[in-house]
C-alpha cells in the first residue's frame, strides 16, 4: 500500500473507532466532514518518511504521530475557517464544517478532534512507552502556544507582528513536528531533521500566499484573495510577487540541503520537489506572468 | 499548603512557564484570563484527594492530572461562553473570555488550553513513564468525544437527547476522569472511584440547573435563567424544583456512600458534603420556598 494509502486507512480507522462508541451523531458526522476526504496528508507523509529514513522500528508509532498531525491540521481547519476568522463557506472544494453543520458544531468538532489527535498517539506508543513523552512533546509543540500553529493563528490577532514569526507558528511549525516527531518515533535523533520542516513549512505559507494573489478559486477548493481582504501579513504583499516566487524557490533549496545521508535521501528529496511543484505549479505562474492586464484586475475577490 | 492553594500555586506556575516563553502576548492574556482567578478548583480538588486516599506516591504526577483537568474545564467554560453557544458576557463575575478579549481570541484561547492541559500532564509524568498513559487516557476519556465533555456540549446540537446522558457528558465526565485519574496517577485502582465521579458530578449539574432557577446573578457570578432561553434539558424542567432538589441529595448521598475504606475516607466525606452545600445551600433554597410571589415573578431572565 503506498504511504498516502495507508494514511487514509489509518485516519478511516480512528475516526470509525470513535463513530462506533456512540455519541452525539452531528458531532460525529461533522468530525468525518473534517478529515475525509482530505487534501494531500504531507505533513504525516512528510512525518513517516523520516521515520523510514530512520530505520522505522515502530512503524505503528510513526503512524500514530503522523495521524496526530494530520488530525490536528483538520481541526485547525475547522476554527480557522468559522465566521470569527476567515468566513469561509468552502474548504477543499466543498462546503466548510460549520457552513454544513453550523457555527456551534465546528468550534465542538475543531475541539474533539485536538483530543482525538492526542489519543490516537496514546493508543500507538502501547509497544513504545518510553517513546511517548518525547513525540508526544515534539506535536504539542507544533500545535499550542507559544509557537504552535495556534499561536501563529492568534498572531492575526496582535497590532503588530512579524511575517517571519507568524508564518513559522502558523505553518512551519507542524511540518518541524512532523519530521522530528518522525524520527522520535523512529527513536533518531529530531534535532537534525528540524531544518528539513522548518523550511518546508514556511514555502508552504509562502506557497500559500502566493496562490491567494495568482490561484483561482476552483484549483484551489477556496476563495482567493483573503489576505488583503483580512488584512493579514503575507509573503507577497511584503516582497512583491516576483520576490515571494523567488524565496519560495530558496525555501525548497534549502530544505532539499538538509537531507542528512540516510536510507531514504533520494525519496525524500523526489517528496519535496514534488511538493513543490504541486505547491506552485510553473504553469500557474507562468498563466499569471503572460495574462493580461484586464484579467487580472477582473480577478473576483470573494 | 492547603491543596486549594497548592492547586492554585500549580495553575500560576504552569501559566506563567508558556507566558516567560513570548509568543502572542493577547492570546497569553485570555489565556491568563480564562485560568486565574478561578472557581472552586472541585476537579483538581476531588483528583488530588483520590490520589492520597490511594497512597500518593507520586504528588507531582497527581498535581499533573489535576492541573490538567482544570485547565481543560476552564478551556471548556471559554467555548460554553462564545455566542454561538451560551453567549454569556460574565463569567465567575468578570467578564467572559470573548467579552474582554473578542471571539477570535476565545476560540483560540479555548483551544491552546486543551493542548497546555496534556502538555502539563505529560512533564508532569517524568518520573513514572508508565502511568502517563493510562492517567492520560482517563484524562481524554473525560474531555473529548463520544462521551467526554465535549460531547456532552455537542449533545445541546442534537434534536434528541436523554437528559441523564448529556448531563453524564457534559459535567459528570470531568468528575469521573478526576476521581479515577487521582486514583491511576497514585498507582491504585480507577474503577473503584468512578461511582464518587459519576454521582458528584451529576450532582453538579443537577445544582446548576437548579441555580439557573432560584439562584442570584450576584451570587453565581453568570446570568441565570439560561436554560429556558437556550430551550436545554435541565433537571428542574424535567422533575420540578422540588423534585430536583431531591434528585440532588439523593446524588450527594450515593457519591459518600461510595467512598471505600480507605486513609483519607473522612477528608473525601467531609469534602462531598462542603461542597453540596456550597452547591445548594440551604438557605437559597429556604428563600426561595418563602419568597413572595410576586418577588418570584419579578425575577429577571437575562
Amino acid at each position: 500500500m503506498s504511504p498516502k494509502l495507508s494514511i487514509e486507512s489509518a485516519l478511516e480507522t480512528v475516526i470509525k473507532s470513535y463513530e462506533d462508541q456512540g455519541g452525539p451523531q452531528l458531532l460525529a458526522q461533522a468530525i468525518r466532514h473534517a478529515v475525509i476526504p482530505g487534501g494531500a496528508r504531507i505533513r504525516p507523509q512528510l512525518c513517516l518518511a523520516v521515520a523510514s529514513a530512520c530505520g522505522n522500528d515502530d512503524p505503528r508509532l510513526a503512524m500514530g504521530a503522523g495521524v496526530a498531525l494530520e488530525i490536528l491540521h483538520c481541526g485547525s481547519l475547522v476554527h480557522d475557517d468559522l465566521p470569527c476568522f476567515d468566513n469561509a463557506q468552502l474548504r477543499r472544494g466543498i462546503p466548510s464544517v460549520h457552513a454544513a453543520y453550523g457555527e456551534r458544531l465546528a468550534v465542538l468538532a475543531g475541539d474533539a478532534l485536538i483530543v482525538m489527535a492526542f489519543e490516537a498517539l496514546v493508543h500507538a506508543a502501547e509497544q513504545s512507552l518510553n517513546r511517548l513523552a518525547p513525540v508526544m512533546k515534539l506535536v504539542m509543540q507544533g500545535v499550542g502556544t507559544p509557537h504552535g500553529i495556534i499561536a501563529g493563528q492568534a498572531w492575526e490577532c496582535e497590532p503588530k507582528v512579524s511575517l517571519r514569526t507568524y508564518q513559522k507558528a502558523k505553518t512551519g511549525a507542524l511540518f518541524s513536528a512532523a519530521t522530528m516527531a518522525g524520527a522520535a518515533a523512529a527513536g533518531g535523533n529530531p534535532e537534525v531533521w528540524q531544518t528539513l520542516g522548518d523550511s518546508l513549512g514556511e514555502a508552504y505559507q509562502v506557497a500559500d500566499d502566493i496562490r491567494d494573489v495568482i490561484g483561482d478559486m476552483q484549483s484551489l477548493g477556496k476563495p482567493v484573495g483573503k489576505d488583503i481582504e483580512l488584512d493579514r501579513p503575507s509573503a507577497t504583499r511584503q516582497f512583491g510577487l516576483d520576490g515571494a516566487v523567488g524565496y519560495f524557490d530558496e525555501l525548497v533549496a534549502k530544505a532539499i540541503r538538509s537531507i542528512p545521508p540516510c536510507q531514504g535521501e533520494e525519496f525524500l528529496k523526489k517528496l519535496v520537489l514534488h511538493e513543490s511543484e504541486r505547491l506552485v505549479p510553473n504553469a500557474l505562474y507562468d498563466r499569471h506572468l503572460h495574462a493580461p492586464v484586464e484579467d487580472l484586475k477582473k480577478r473576483p475577490v470573494v
